[in-house]
């Protein structure tokens, strides 16, 4: 009999808090897929206008890209805790201009300790092409 | 006679570089204070709703302070340069909850080289209490 | 017929190249294998005594460990270039204390731009337990 | 009357647990002088032969850069817990070759918290000259 796990979140109980969240409702993140054994998460974010480094350009400001890395790196651990947890810190490298409708980014726990786990995060455009990538540490205590 | 260095942006000049920019305007950020001789930008992000980690806790998401500090630190070199420039990279360390109507932002450039610029950037609360501090590179290039 | 390209280094010119710098020959690295089209380069470091974190320990101190790191990370664009190249900056992260006779590094080159290139390192210990991670920003231009 | 703090190093101690960590002792660094109050060390690195980068150019190699930082980072907020602490995470960011007979370390506490502290450090050459910075994250328990 498969132990149970009551702190594991699914597709739809992290899409309802990412909808709950005014920050992250206003970027419109939509959970793709998730594979809690793997430790991987998947989500997409639109652009909608407010998002844009310049307007009419399609091209996404580095803020949101930020801080898309940041949603789904957090979730990524999350999702095995829980809840959102604290970001303790974040580290970005912008390798290309994100200019599209959309981004995706996948998030992979690289170590869950008992007090940090450290996330990798790409974030690729629609032809999956890498467009950012972060590297997170965060608190794996639902915050 | 002082030597002419049309590239140096003024407060009005940033600020209306800020409002033009569809997700900084979003943020509604606010040029405070400048000084091109120490390298120095200062700027606020009030808080709108949409900027919360959680509705009605009057505490920002994560991802705003991340943008925010992108954008000042981009600007205090971009100021001497002419316009906003590429972020390279960022790191981002949280350092307490930030709960309040607005922040504000000191951004100082530590090393100016031709191909790459390092700034240090501290966010803090309207009591000056120190809530997330960033490091960014730069290209010292109008982008 | 295939393209001369003269500025790619092999195993053995890299290795010359760690002997002959002073403080890579001290920490005694040694290649292992590489993979010029997956940009891959991958090494070993011995533990010597002065490398110990306390003494009798085999415990590697973090500073050896960064230093690995920074070293593996530069020759995986470096050998695409012909050398080794300046380090803008380093990220490291320490995931599990290194105790043991040697850590092994493999470094894969995330982007190569014109002026920047990002490479991640992981170092792992004999058994490949992951015990620390690397993100370097690298200039690929022969320093 | 005054507390007692007898977890507090004084700068003796510092020197004597750097001479006993292997590692520490290679590098050969010397405790300049602290602050327990400002949250400051200052520590000094001498040029010895197998820190240079290349044989004969007193150019130091970014490995011992990053290992100085580290070390020093690690004792200002070590030096109020009684002994050094385990590294989280680091980064390093070059500014300018370290060219020298000793190269000086200055590291300030910017967030001591129960789980984490924030510490930055300052590399300069002997004129006072910024030749690297880094920021670390450091568990504030004794390692």
């Amino acid at each position: 009999m498969s132990q149970v796990e009551p702190s594991r979140l699914g597709a739809e109980e992290i899409q309802a808090l990412f909808d709950r969240s005014p920050f992250i409702a206003f970027m419109g993140l939509k959970v793709l897929s998730l594979d809690h054994d793997k430790s991987i998460l998947i989500a997409r974010m639109p652009l909608r206008p407010e998002l844009e480094r310049r307007p009419g350009t399609r091209q996404f400001h580095g803020g949101p890209i930020a801080s898309f890395i940041d949603v789904v790196g957090d979730f990524a651990i999350g999702m095995l805790v829980g809840g959102g947890v604290p970001t303790i810190n974040l580290r970005i490298d912008y390798l290309r201009p994100a200019v599209g409708y959309y981004v995706d980014a996948s998030a992979v726990v690289r170590r869950a300790g008992r007090s940090t786990a450290v996330i990798d995060i790409d974030v690729c455009d629609p032809d999956g092409k890498l467009l950012a990538i972060g590297r997170g540490l965060y608190s794996p205590v639902k915050g």
